[in-house]
């Protein structure tokens, strides 16, 4: 079975997709995370509403993420 | 009884239609889950008012969960 | 005194109806539920809005729901 | 003093009437609750903005519950 | 240091006004509390948009109390 | 470091400014809080939406709190 | 593996954009943080759609938080 912290661990240093409880889009390649899903993104782009932003490093709060798309 | 635990544990490798707090449905091959009800889809199409979207693997948090479908 | 557990008990393999937080009533036999108020429907048939969708076996997260009634 | 749980118990048998988070009104006879607050309404009628309607016997999860009125 | 719990033990049997997360202000004398911050009030008048309601006895969930106000 | 509970600490008894997430802003003197962020505030003024209104002794829940300012 | 709490802890005296649930991000020097995420920033600017304040020192609850931005 893919245990969703191991597919979160495979995805580390990887290009991946977040979507946040306000709607807002995260893409970045995650470097980090713990075991509540507090996760590290680098090279960050936010995506809000169609306006696209550079933020770099960002933390994230697990609490306020919906789902994780890895990019394949 | 049929706890829940025990029909997600069945609905491993079968196709299931999730829905989300936030209104999403989210259709794939569920390939695992935790004690949080995180869940890990493959091949998922997400349906966000009437419009489709093709995502792949998808890791979604428990706690956005409102109801899993499994599919027969 | 009647337990919110016993009466959930007594209901396994009942007709139920159960109020969810987003306003979705489900209607369908309970055939299980766990600490957490997860539970089980067989048959499960979504009321949203006045539109009606049969959804066949569905499970529910606990703290989406809102109210259970026991059909009787 | 008068610990919430002991005017709870108190009420056990009693009309009361149950302010719920989406705004509906539950009134019915409590015949039990837990140490959640969830509770087991019988003769159960719901109050939605102005409109009744009979429900019979109802668990409510306590987590949606808002205040307690015993019917004096 | 004034710990809430013990600003909350002083107002025993003191009126008291408590907002509640909906809007509503509940008024009345409290009889009691426990550690989470359920209460117990007689007496209680409810103000809600300006209208007023005698409610009696009622026992509120801690967790939709924003904040306690005892009348001096 | 500065600890967030010793920045607190050091408030007691000084003037502090609080957001609350229904928006409202409640100044007075810190005078206790306790580890949930539970606080008591005294001679307190409420905002509203511009409307000022005095509230003298408050306690407000911790888990509604947004932010804090001690004013210097 | 970089983990969310150790990228806080090397921005502690550094310069951190943070975005909270209600919308306003506050701009500002970490000088603290604790492990439910509660921060304390220095020299604060709050914006609020567009509108910037001048804040100093600010404690932010952690449950609030949506993702913290270090300012490189």
């Amino acid at each position: 079975m893919a245990m969703p912290q191991n597919i979160l661990e495979k995805s580390v240093d990887k290009h991946v997709s977040i979507k946040l409880k306000d709607g807002r889009i995260m893409e970045g390649k995650l470097t980090g995370y713990d075991e509540y899903m507090n996760m590290v993104l680098e090279g960050t782009e936010e995506e809000n509403d169609g306006a696209r932003r550079r933020l770099g490093t960002v933390i994230l709060r697990g609490n306020n993420v919906v789902s994780i798309t890895p990019q394949s």
